[in-house]
Order: C-alpha cells, then structure tokens, then sequence
C-alpha cells in the first residue's frame, strides 16, 4: 500500500481503531486512497474490497498525512499518550468522537505542538448512514492549523452537510439531541414488544428513530451520557416533564380539562 | 344535490361533524359522490370545490345511504340519539373515533336494529395524510351487517391497507401506539426550543413524529388518554420505566457499568 501512495504523493491516512465507526470510514474513504489501519484489537482487518491485510503498528499509521482516531472517547488520553512520540510535523489528527470537549482537551493536552488538530462529529452511524453519508451532517471544531478546511472541502464533496462550530456549543446542542433520542429509545425499547400491525405514521417514525440508535455500543452512550458535560440537564429536564405529565394525567385532571 | 343521486342510483353518503377529520372525508370523497354535511358548529360548509353549501338538517343527512359519524368521541352517544329516530332501514352508519370500545357500545346500544353498523379508525389524520391516503392503514371492526365488505373493497382501491379486527384488539394496540407517541411528544413539546441544526437522523425522525401530533384538538387527545381503556397501563409502564432509567443514570451507576 505505501509504495504507491508516496509516488503519486497522495495524501495518506491512517486509521486508529477498526470498531463499528472505524469500518464506515475505511469503507468510505477506500474508494479513494488507501488506508492504514492500527487496532490492537485485531490481528487482520478485512477490507471492503473483500482483501484481508494484517493490522499495522501505531508507529506506522502515525507516519501518514492525516491520522483518524476513531476510538472511544474514554481511551482518547491514552491514545493519544502513545501516538504522541510517532507524529511527524504538519500531520493533521482528528477524532470521530460523539462529544467534543474532552476529547479535544486530551488532545490538546498531549499531542506535540507541531501537529494540527481537527475535533469532528459525524452526526451519523453505520445505522443511519447504510445508504451513504450523502446529505447527512457533520459538525467540525477546528482547534489547531488551517488543513481543517481541505477537510471541510473533501466532505462537502461527498455531499455530506459540514458545520464548523465550536466544542461547547456542539455538547451543549449534542446533549439534547442525542440524549433525548437515547432516553426515549431506552424507554421504548424497554417496553418492547411493539404493536407493528395497527400503527399511525408518527409511531412508525418514533420506531425508526429508535431503530437507528438501538444498538449503539457501550461506548457511544458512555459519551452521550457521561462525557457530555450537559449530558445530565438534559436527563434532568426528560424526567422532570415526565413527572409532571404523570400529575396532570391523573384521570380527574383530564376530565376536568375536556369538560 | 339529492336528485341527481337518485336519478343515477349513486350511493349517498352523509357526513355528520365537519371537524379536522369530517373536511378530509369530505376531501377524499368529494371526486366521487357528493357528500351531504351537518355540523351545528357552523351554518356553511366550503367544500373541496370552492363551493360553500349550506350545512343540512340531521334528518336529511339521515337519509343517506351511509351515514359517517365524524364527531368527537365523547359526543358520539349523544349524536347516536338524536340520529336514531331518523335512520332508515338498511342503512350503513361507521364511525371514525380513535378508540372503537366505547363508541361502538354507543352505536350498537343507541342505534335501531334495522341499520348496520361499523367501527373504522382510519390510521391517519389531516397532517399524515397530507398528501394523500394511499399507503395509510385503517382500522375497521364490523359489527352488524354485511355492508362493510363493500366499504373494504372501495378503501382498498383507493390504496389503504385495511386492517380488520375487534375493537378490543384495537384499543388495546393502540393505546400503545397513540399513547406512546402522545407522551413522547408532550415531554418534547415541552422541552422545546429544540435543537434543528446539529442533529442526527434518529432525532429529525423524533421531530418529524412529534410534528404531526403536536397540533391534534384535545378531543383526539381526550379519545387517547381517557376514552381508551387500556390507556392508563401504557402511561403507567412509561412512567414506571422512565423513573427506572432515572435511578439507573445515577453518575455511580453509569461509571460501573462502562469500568
């Protein structure tokens, strides 16, 4: 693989984790430039070109122009304590992370100064993006360097929809968005099984919805439930209306307002 | 109007309350037969075709050959009397509330024995059905007569996925599907302003879902919350769920279960 990318000096990406998210991105981007896969996890990854190759080291993916760090946010410090002393200057590292904040501290914090550092959300997941990434969104906080913007150019072109915004104001608006949708799939799902015969067409799109989020792993919630700092307001307010619901559909409370 | 049905033997259809549901009845039907309308609530009705009629007499639109009772569930006995005198042998009279329990008691004790009676729950309302009935689902339990195959067969050919079943299966689904879908969207109502720029596509879809029910009158509601009589069991598991999920995201709890 490197052989070819350093004589046409395309520009090269490695890849650091190969879990649910780490796949979409390979299988993405593979079209157009190859790309190097670290994940201790696994000792080979398989490829969508349907070729296995082995697993390369972190030493080498951290060798390439761009390096994607899609893990979960709670290995983000560490992560970034080991790749650290591989990073040559100029090299562009950005995360897929579902918050923004503290995975931009880590990185701030431990990378070397002569990197540039992108935060990026994805705002979709193997789920929602089955049938491309076309029209879906993606939230970018530039944090250090200019590269950020070829960045946003390369996605625009693949029709997905960049918003540059900042780490705050992306917690803060991911908190309500994926916790409500997480809370309410919590609370579907558990009341499950669903009718499927007799239903309207806003229960169909509740299911959808809760479809999409269903089977996140324990990482992503982690990040939406624990990582975001505005994570619990946003629990606070769910359950709070909810309790308030419940006194106001008391049965005598109900009459009274339809008499 | 009368005559010309007479003359071409065509089945007259009367339309009792010209609410949200009566005018998309009214809409649907109008291309093929005219549509005799009483509401008390107003002294014109502005049909599909521009035209404003007069609104008629119970008694006349009694003579109809199908009767629609397009009323607010908690009105539907006494539309029943005052209707029964009026009714002619053979006659079909179907209701479209969105529970079937107790309405369809009201008909089947109020109304003659000489009219044939069904249930129907067309799956859809004036904002789901916006652009069109094709694909919705309607909901019919039979009751008395033979009739209502011909009323399946015309729905049918319309493009509605037409459900039959017994008003007990029905309430009981559907006090899920509606109550589900009512709770989750007061809880969002009442957390508005939400968010609408970086969002996910399971959340747009929780958007969407609270859209079209947001705007329902309080007697949809009413039907919903109370005339339903499995209603209370399915607010009660969401409640008793949602305040699970609350001691369950207690920090200590979320933090051991990623450790």
């Amino acid at each position: 693989m490197g052989q070819a990318q350093q004589t046409e000096k395309q520009t090269t990406i490695g890849l650091v984790g190969f879990g649910g998210f780490g796949r979409l991105i390979a299988q993405e981007l593979w079209a157009g430039c190859p790309v190097r896969i670290c994940d201790p996890s696994y000792t080979r990854a398989c490829l969508p070109d349907g070729r296995r190759v082995p697993m390369e080291g972190l030493a080498e993916v951290a060798q390439c122009d761009i390096v994607i760090l899609a893990v979960p946010v709670a290995r983000m410090a560490h992560v970034c304590r080991v790749l650290a002393p591989h990073l040559r200057p100029g090299t562009l590292v950005l995360d897929v992370g579902s918050v923004k904040v503290a995975p931009m501290r880590d990185m701030r914090a431990l990378l070397p100064l002569h990197v540039e550092i992108l935060g990026t959300h994805p705002l979709f997941g193997p789920q929602s993006a089955k049938d491309g990434v076309a029209g879906r969104k993606i939230a970018l906080c530039p944090e250090r360097g200019e590269r950020w913007r070829k960045v946003a150019v390369f996605l625009k072109a693949r029709g997905l929809e960049v918003i540059v915004t900042t780490a705050e104001e992306h917690d803060r608006e991911l908190a309500m968005v994926q916790g409500l949708t997480h809370l309410i799939g919590k609370v579907l799902t558990d009341l499950e099984p669903l009718p499927e015969r007799m239903t309207t067409a806003s229960f169909d799109l509740l299911r959808e919805a809760v479809g999409m989020v269903q089977d996140d792993p324990p990482t992503v919630l982690h990040a939406i439930e624990v990582a975001n700092p505005y994570a619990a307001e946003v629990r606070e307010a769910f359950f709070a209306r909810a309790s308030e619901l419940q006194a106001q559909f008391a049965p005598q409370r109900i009459v009274s307002d339809v008499a």
